[in-house]
């Protein structure tokens, strides 16, 4: 039997937690934890092995059993809590979701926490990636394309924007991600012997010309500024998708997946 | 010497007609008028061949001559009107834009008009796009590649959708796009002897096994829905991008870039 406990007031302090960590990302840092908003994202968090606190459920949206059964084959008792439609929608981004909420703990992002096979891994590399939509479809391609890992270098936001977690649809949570200073991400990258590809313009060569076969990781900046010199001064080979168009800039969701499947092509998918 | 006029209130008949025109597509396809936002696009537009009847100023921002020089080697002479810091920010979407706004003349999007080359041609086909992020990513990647065409089947929305210009940074002006129906569109790639190959989950191959030097057309669809059943229909081979993650789900620009580069890295980038 799961005691429930009752929240209707917009007023009350544990509204007021989550909102502001749903909005403060020095918040998260904090305390650790984060929200994330429906059914499918909260299924991949524990599938992901991320623990869960505290669940919050609007009963005529989604059935409480239905909540209880989120855990059922996971080692956490989360608290569960019902929430009005006031307070539901106090909290929820957006008007479509399922009526659940939940707090969750945060992991650790740390490059030598990451488990990487032994052989050729291939790796994204996104140095300051700015707008969390972009992060997010990085995600979901790193996430198809079943890379080894996604590294952010000299992030600017915490993984846990909701931004992000929801422009990934939940691929944030089933990514292997790590995050360091560029410094320490070109250290990491060289310790294991993994090549450097830096999509940039200058001194590039057609990335359909590149091997990508052994260990590999895909370095991509930003729209605005590109990479930054340190990345340039550590790439073993600069790589450029050629463009014959009046404008020739993508979005930089675009460009990582056409040069991540390209490698995908060459390794046969496996 | 170019006459001037000037608006400074925030209720003339003018500045009313451009906020429809942004907002109601009703508007535009009565008026057949629609609305350009910055300076770069403005270069663009005129570029692709759009006529600019009106273009809106504000002084402290943009210079006057350099609103003029827009013009210099083009046929239009449109009417200036500087306008105040008051009505720019009443009109414009962005706060860091230029300081410059036009009003132009669509252009029809006529399939019988596209104009082909008469070896292999490459074209994007999508169907019924619906978020005008999407469309303007879509276009982005088709100038990059430089595309023979686009085209819109079942269109939900007009081309001159304000999102759809900022979203693809202009390159609803430098591709040739052409809309129709479903049926109009199948019967004018099959006109052309167009191969037609369907993005989707079924009956698919692996379409790095598909050659895409004959001509050919990438249809995709939507993420929630796909493609109707009249496009499988028509498909002379259904292809998929093999995915291997816990999601398996792409934004729609992403697949549609994946599989064009693999088209123009079998082209040679020719």
């Amino acid at each position: 039997m799961h005691k429930t406990k009752q929240i209707s007031s917009v007023q009350n302090t544990l509204v007021k937690k989550i909102l502001l960590l749903k909005e403060k990302s020095r918040e998260r840092k904090k305390s650790g934890l984060f929200i994330i908003e429906g059914l499918r994202e909260i299924q991949l968090a524990l599938k992901g092995g991320y623990e869960i606190e505290t669940v919050l459920f609007q009963k005529d949206v989604i059935d409480e059993n239905e909540t209880f059964s989120l855990f059922e084959n996971t080692q956490f008792t989360p608290d569960y809590i019902e929430i009005t439609k006031d307070v539901y929608q106090k909290l929820a981004y957006r008007q479509t979701t399922e009526g659940v909420l939940a707090i969750a703990k945060g992991k650790p992002t740390l490059l030598n926490d990451l488990k990487l096979p032994n052989k050729n891994p291939l790796i994204l590399v996104a140095e300051a990636p700015e707008k969390p939509g972009n992060i997010g479809a990085l995600l979901r391609t790193a996430d198809a394309a079943n890379l080894d890992a996604v590294i952010i270098a000299n992030p600017r936001t915490d993984l846990y924007n909701p931004n992000i977690i929801r422009s990934s649809v939940g691929c944030v949570f089933t990514n292997k991600i790590a995050m360091g200073s560029t410094s320490e991400v070109i250290d990491f990258l060289k310790a294991q012997n993994i090549n450097i590809y830096c999509a940039a313009l200058s001194a590039s060569e057609n990335y359909i010309k590149t091997d990508f076969n052994p260990g590999s990781a895909i370095v991509v900046g930003t729209e605005a500024d590109g990479l930054s010199q340190e990345w340039l001064n550590s790439s073993k080979q600069n790589i450029i998708i050629p463009m014959q168009g009046e404008i020739d800039s993508m979005n930089v969701s675009v460009s990582a997946a056409i040069l991540i499947f390209e490698a995908k092509r060459q390794r046969n998918f496996e």
